[in-house]
């Protein structure tokens, strides 16, 4: 039992937090938007913004270590909300390059520090990525999944928390678990036999039922080097170009190397570019996580999110929100001081924000993207 | 054929419109509140508000001889609507009193002018009652019902114009039409057998098929002294204060007088004060209207009168709107700059202005009056 607490301890000594800010959460439009994406709100009621929340999870385990990976749009709000956040931690986008390139050049900073101070193999960073726009309770049962995750990822494996599933979803893509991997200070710890993609509802049924499939959340704990190492191998282009603007990092030339760099590099996955390829090699490990998990996907989330927000079968959202509801059921997200008055509408959704204006269903939730998409095409940009 | 004619002309010679604009129009919140009622909206996509519509319709009958009887708090929207109104005929009320003070003061007032001037019985001026807030079409076939009307009231008859029922609407009284009433100048004429009220829908039924029933629209033509004969038998008190107005209207007592007898009358309907007692003593005619009328009950409506606004089976009504839908219907009534995107909703009500924002179905459109009762309740008048 020592030996496990101790391995653990000395494991997340070499833990740093990343924070990938990205995405706007289309489906939540209008309330998130370019310029006030999903992981800026305050989603659940508890009155702390999603990057807040998860920043406020990882701190317990990373301490200062604790890197965010956003926009450059989104300097001055990042900062607001984690106003702790080191300067060198902020890795500002000039473009979205999608997970790898993100997720990549926080590994690639943070080895280039490990090499800068002679830390390599069992003392080098252990990197844990968390996607700065879920919902995840309770705290501390993701706290000891993450705790086994990076006792599991001393041992040299990328390491995915999968989440166990409540339901046969379609909207998420599931990790197969093989043989438990005996690791100290990991008892739960099993070996990736592969990802496999969002499946059909009887597959997804399949799934659920032999007990073998966990739900892909996307969050990764690894060695920087063995992922930068698997990066190498699948996207050497990627890997040489983040290289190199890491070496620039905390230098003069750290904002001409980005901004010369960033532009041209291959657009993927993290998934892609690094889980799919070690799982194949037998290199991941999954954790089961027994919290409960939310990316919230769609308004129909945010009624389920907060139960404490109920009023008459409606749930309300918005610190200013006026709201009056007769014979009516489902979800207001309130971003004005305006009176909204519900009657005889069953499972609506309204999102009513300054410029723009939601009507619809927690059943259509998910097509909220779609009518983005035409609004984008018909030129109405300046509420996008 | 000549001698009809004639009669029509000198009936008309008589005939002084009046258009009582009360009634917020609540059942069209929040389009129409107190400071904005129906009346000021264009509710048409015809481009000019109902009252503007109302006002023209009238003038090719009765030229400059328009009254408008209206809340103070209109006083600067209505001459803004109809700038050739002289200001002896436009009528402040300082608070609401219901409609046989409105038309009962219109009478008064032109009642004190005729014997001003000497004018009396044959001479007398003949006045005729439309609602603001009416919409009518084709309005040639509505002036001519007028025409037979202002004959028909020359003969000493308070008249009115019945609307052929087009369903068994159980939202509108009946007019039980009797035998034809043989009048020049006036071929569509009957009695009045009785006025009943809002029935039953089975009794509506036996209405409709019996051929014999019209709706009660409201409208009243007659000679100013037989209404106020009618009003000073069955609302005496009414009656002497409206007439002490009358003598001072146009004096430099007017306004005196008004805000100190206005207060003090009794609050009824000119059905009850003298259409019902007036039918009881055979003293009331009927024309049928054949044209088309609609009070703009509530947002159902709407729909139904702007066939020209629909967009793939939405009907959009504002002249900035911006609407997006995909797999909805209803109705999005904009009152503001936004972007309104729906998704998956049918029959649904949108209105949008900057304070409030109403969501519901045209089936619970009438239920809309309940709910601005309900947040008069909760103290939420700034929006009402």
């Amino acid at each position: 039992m020592t030996s496990a607490s101790d391995s653990v301890t000395a494991a997340l000594a070499r833990f740093h937090a990343v924070i990938p800010a990205g995405g706007v959460g289309t489906r939540l439009w209008p309330l998130s938007r370019a310029d006030a994406p999903k992981f800026l709100h305050d989603l659940t009621g508890s009155g702390t913004t999603l990057i807040r929340s998860t920043y406020e999870r990882l701190v317990p385990l990373a301490g200062n270590n604790v890197m965010v990976v956003t926009g450059e749009s989104h300097h001055g709000a990042v900062t607001g909300q984690i106003p702790e956040l080191r300067a060198g931690d902020l890795v500002l986008e000039p473009e979205p390059k999608d997970s790898a390139a993100a997720i990549g050049l926080a590994a690639a900073i943070l080895d280039a520090r490990d090499q800068a101070a002679g830390r390599t193999g069992d003392t080098g960073t252990i990197m844990g990525s968390f996607a700065a726009d879920h919902v995840i309770a309770p705290v501390s049962v993701f706290q000891g999944a993450v705790r086994e995750a990076v006792a599991t990822a001393a041992t040299g494996k990328i390491v995915t928390i999968g989440i166990k599933p409540t339901h046969p979803s379609t909207g998420f893509g599931y990790i197969r678990q093989g043989d438990t991997y005996e690791v100290a200070g990991a008892p739960h710890a099993h070996h990736v036999v592969e990802f496999v993609e969002k499946p059909e509802e009887a597959v997804a049924q399949d799934y659920v039922a032999s007990g073998d499939y966990l739900w892909n959340a996307g969050m990764f704990v690894a060695p920087v080097a063995v992922i930068l190492q698997h990066l190498a191998a699948a996207e050497p282009e990627l890997h040489a170009g983040l290289t190199e603007i890491a070496a620039a990092w905390g230098t003069e030339h750290q904002h001409q190397m980005l901004t010369r760099i960033w532009p041209g590099l291959p657009k993927t996955a993290i998934d892609y570019a690094v889980a799919e390829p070690a799982a194949d090699a037998g290199d991941v490990a999954v954790i089961p996580g027994y919290f409960t998990w939310d990316d919230v996907g769609d308004f129909a989330a945010i009624a389920r999110l907060n139960p404490a927000a109920q009023q008459e079968g409606m749930t309300v959202i918005g610190p200013k929100a006026r709201v009056y509801s007769e014979d009516a059921s489902g979800v207001v997200v309130s971003d004005t001081k305006r009176v909204v008055a519900l009657i005889g509408v069953e499972n609506i959704v309204v999102v009513d924000t300054e410029d723009a204006l939601l009507v619809t269903t927690t059943n259509h939730a998910q097509n909220v993207k779609k009518a983005v998409e035409a609004l984008k095409e018909k030129g109405d940009s300046d509420v996008l």
